[in-house]
């Protein structure tokens, strides 16, 4: 077998390495990890390593750099409907730059203290910028997965979606102004945490849409052996966004996205009104895009079916 | 506050971020980080990064990468007295070679494979090549610390001492025949997984020495307010090392060492027969090599005290 992208990879792990354990109730492949402690409490585990280039660019200040890194942990973790609770850094860096440090765990430490996480170890060495975060966090009550959408369940999305693209691709085309407008949501990514744990109650899956709502969801649809329509119009994005792009780069910003960490996630229309509560609790819009139906993922707009073509997005195709 | 090395940069860490919660029993600044998940029983958690350069060079092949990044984590669950249960690999690499993949993970599969590790979870991504580990362990009996060495208490090692650090001093001296035949201590040395979790029983501090028996002796006696008498003779090394280095060399090879990952640890004499049942069960050397007495580490040679000079190793300080 020939490993040419993550995919492969993965493949090739779970059929060479013990991937599996009976105490073990997700494995590789998740977002996270899922670690049965008890009757009703589990843990979850999940490490992302963050790079220059791929994950943030020489003109982040470190304070987003450290920011990001961990959020993006974060989102993983409430995708799962969980509470983050402790986490491990292992941080490569060039040299020990006192200001350089200190900026960049006051990134760290917005988040781990609003999310009232704990520190528990970590590994420092000297080489390439590179920094491996692992977050521990437990069960509030159910957990979300991937694979649980029902038929006719409703399909939501939190906050707006594409800005942090729209931002990179505005850049790409010299328009400052609107690249600038949305340099907040690329850098500076909300882990929708709380909403994760609101939703654990009732949702019938979860899936944060870091590589983009296209990809992402329809990871929810192969797990779950379902298919979707979604109404482009629903997808709630911002103005400028959607008056400035042509249709490709719409798409590309909106479906294809990436480093949204936004949460789209399913759940049976009777919790509608639960949703809108919600969504008022914790001040942040709450969407229907479309709902489970049929074998594939079907998108409409204007009430004609389009068919979107857009780059996936894979570490070693790009 | 300037953060000029690994010491400090713990210290800050400790001032600066959350790093305590009532149900972490040890927290960042120990070999793992110990979570209470019921009255008996304990999770582990540790993580390392293996760089090109300060972990393995260009001569170490894939395989031996995959195994040395592996057992330098599981020595410190080692260290801890308990039993390495599941781990996540956060892996950087240039780019997908398949040959190159299948070897490192080879190595992995090696230890994985003989404690019975389950791979849970991991992220990869392109850049130059580095390896983040996260091993999560849980107790058999007590959790072994470096703070419980009490006076009276006899001092052993477990293997033997400076091999792998011998390699390289050899290898500099272009004493070649003498610098393979210990090439195998350091591009794969064994992590004394079965010894730490006997010895858990017992034991009242242990540490493993991958940063050189010296430095890491000094930090059980430092952490359990103690000082010790070691007799260098008794430190069991190799013939060829002793009779061919000068005493500059040797000290740096067996005292200031590093790469050994053999354990340190103390007990009380009257565990001194479990302690050679244990060494012939598991068919390894366990040599007493002092004892814990007065206020300070002090060494002797045939019957004097030897002030050897070793130099520490700190990454930003080399």
């Amino acid at each position: 077998m020939k490993i040419k992208n993550e995919n492969d990879l993965i493949e090739y792990l779970i059929n060479n390495i013990q991937t599996k354990s009976k105490d073990i109730t997700r494995t590789i492949g998740d977002d996270c990890a899922v670690l049965k402690i008890s009757s009703k409490k589990s843990l979850v585990f999940t490490t992302d390593t963050s790079l220059e280039g791929p994950h943030f660019t020489k003109e982040y200040s470190p304070v987003d750099i450290g920011y990001k890194c961990l959020a993006s942990n974060l989102s993983d973790i409430a995708a799962m409907g969980c509470r983050p609770r402790y986490f491990l850094m292992a941080i490569t860096i060039p040299n020990l730059n006192s200001d350089w440090i200190k900026n960049f765990y006051k990134g760290i430490r917005e988040l781990s203290k609003k999310h009232k996480l704990v520190l528990i170890g970590g590994d420092t060495n000297r080489g390439p910028l590179s920094i491996s975060i692992q977050v521990i966090g437990e069960n509030k009550k159910n957990i979300l997965y991937r694979s649980g959408a029902k038929i006719n369940d409703d399909i939501y999305v939190t906050g707006n979606i594409g800005l942090a693209r729209a931002s990179l691709i505005f850049s790409q085309k010299k328009m400052l102004v609107e690249s600038k407008k949305f340099l907040k949501n690329l850098r500076h990514p909300i882990p929708r945490i709380d909403i994760g744990q609101a939703i654990s109650e009732f949702a019938s899956s979860c899936i944060d849409i870091s590589d983009g709502l296209a990809k992402d969801l329809n990871i929810i649809l192969q797990q779950s052996k379902q298919g979707a329509l979604i109404e482009f119009e629903q997808i709630p994005s911002a103005p400028v966004i959607i008056n400035k792009l042509d249709d490709k780069d719409l798409y590309e910003a909106v479906l294809g996205g990436g480093e949204d960490y936004e949460l789209c996630f399913t759940a049976n229309r009777r919790f509608r009104k639960k949703i809108n509560y919600i969504s008022d609790k914790f001040k942040t819009k709450i969407t229907k895009i479309g709902m489970i139906c049929g074998k594939k993922l079907i998108y409409t707009r204007k009430g004609r079916i389009i068919r979107p073509k857009i780059k996936g997005f894979d570490h070693f195709s790009n």
